[in-house]
């Protein structure tokens, strides 16, 4: 299971403030912290609010000072193509793209950034119609992005579809079918791709989102989830992921098992 | 979801001491605070180290006990079929008898008795041979049962098939399988048979048995599990079930769903 720490983004007070005023603490701090807490990637994003012409700088300086204090890659979090380039430019090892949609022009603009740089890429199972209700309409638009990806020799195991959830308190509806489109994607290629979610989403805005986060991501880890943006202070998020390999039989059993795979800490 | 709540069972001291002295107040303990926690049915088990003799009446006394208590139908449970037909003359309401196995000898003994006193039955996906390792051999078992229901006319909404889970440090590659084979069993029938899981089993002699149950139960319910019989003071596990029936969109989220659909205490 591929972690990714969501907190150094823009959304977060204390990251936007750090990008506003260039104070590297708050994104050191975030680094380290999450690398401890056992991120394989750190998610990078400059927020919603900063201007499009000062993001590319904003974000590069963001991938410089993570990685100066956590030697981990980073997922690159921008819809914003300026962005990312100029954080793959600032990148070291093999960053991942976050993300493409269904789209054909964006699919134009992201799949062949990620080939130039030997990058991974996210797409997600939206277009510019939104994001679809149904498991086999989610399907059909990863569908169209592996299709791309296939065609230009990407490689099938550095690309991640994501189908996208939604806050259960407004499309409820939509999480069993995320779950279900988690297991078709898995089959539309040999090899298969990978899949990937925003965690945090399925509860934005509800009660008990602790406790949602963690049993949607133990559902979706047993449809086939390969990785997730996720906060990983949630400690009992990280044990559901410790005891979820057990069950899953993808790491050995033993009585230790929460030190051994849950929280480096 | 069906929770049959574990506790009157012979197994546990305070229980085995109730029905050697035919001491009521211990059954009626249980009785009344599995049912405030929420279950639907209540497991009745003299346990394994009474002699097979004494096991019927044993078992009319923890049902009379049981249901003066709590109105709750009584899941039997005993390999013993006297013990089971004892259980099923002293039962108010419909009973689940637990269980048959996939011999043919064990069905030709239950299932006319299911018919009988208008019970449910569960169905174990093993024979004489043991239990299968994997999720199509569970699933080819289950369907002897299946066929043996469908022939005799007993209706499939009241066969309960579980495909029975090792603890996970003893038979962890089991794990997975189970899961798999509650989707398959799902499949087998129009309408489909139930599933039911005997949960705490997962567990046996592991660390952190609670974070196991729920994990497993999360992942089962994701796959179609229709009942289990489980610990209901595990508050953990009750939040759990409430958070998977969000997820699942089988209950309305609000924000106070656990008290709406948690437990009742």
């Amino acid at each position: 299971m591929i972690l990714i720490g969501e907190r150094i983004n823009g959304m977060f007070g204390d990251i936007r403030e750090a990008v506003l005023s260039r104070d590297p603490e708050p994104v050191r701090h975030w680094a380290l912290r999450q690398y401890r807490r056992r991120a394989d990637y750190l998610d990078i994003s400059t927020g919603p609010l900063l201007e499009a012409k000062d993001q590319p700088e904003a974000m590069a300086w963001l991938v410089r000072t993570a990685q100066d204090t956590a030697d981990l890659p980073c997922c690159l979090d921008s819809t914003n193509p300026e962005a990312i380039e100029a954080g793959l430019e600032a990148h070291r090892g093999k960053a991942l793209i976050n993300s493409t949609t269904a789209d054909q022009w964006k699919i134009d603009i992201f799949l062949p950034m990620a080939l130039k740089y030997k990058a991974a890429l996210i797409g997600l199972a939206m277009n510019e119609k939104g994001v679809p209700k149904s498991a086999g309409d989610r399907a059909a638009l990863a569908m169209e992005i592996i299709v791309n990806a296939d065609a230009s020799g990407f490689p099938m195991e550095d690309l991640y579809l994501d189908p996208l959830v939604l806050p259960c308190n407004v499309g409820q509806e939509h999480c069993p079918e995320v779950i279900e489109a988690i297991r078709w994607i898995k089959t539309l290629a040999d090899p298969p791709p990978r899949t990937a979610l925003g965690l945090s989403n399925v509860s934005q805005r509800c009660a008990e989102r602790g406790l949602l986060n963690r049993t949607f991501m133990v559902m979706c880890m047993a449809a086939g989830l390969d990785a997730a943006i996720v906060n990983l202070d949630d400690d009992e998020l990280l044990k559901a992921v410790a005891a979820s390999k057990v069950i899953l039989n993808k790491e050995i059993y033993c009585d230790s098992f929460l030190a051994a795979f849950g929280n480096r800490d």
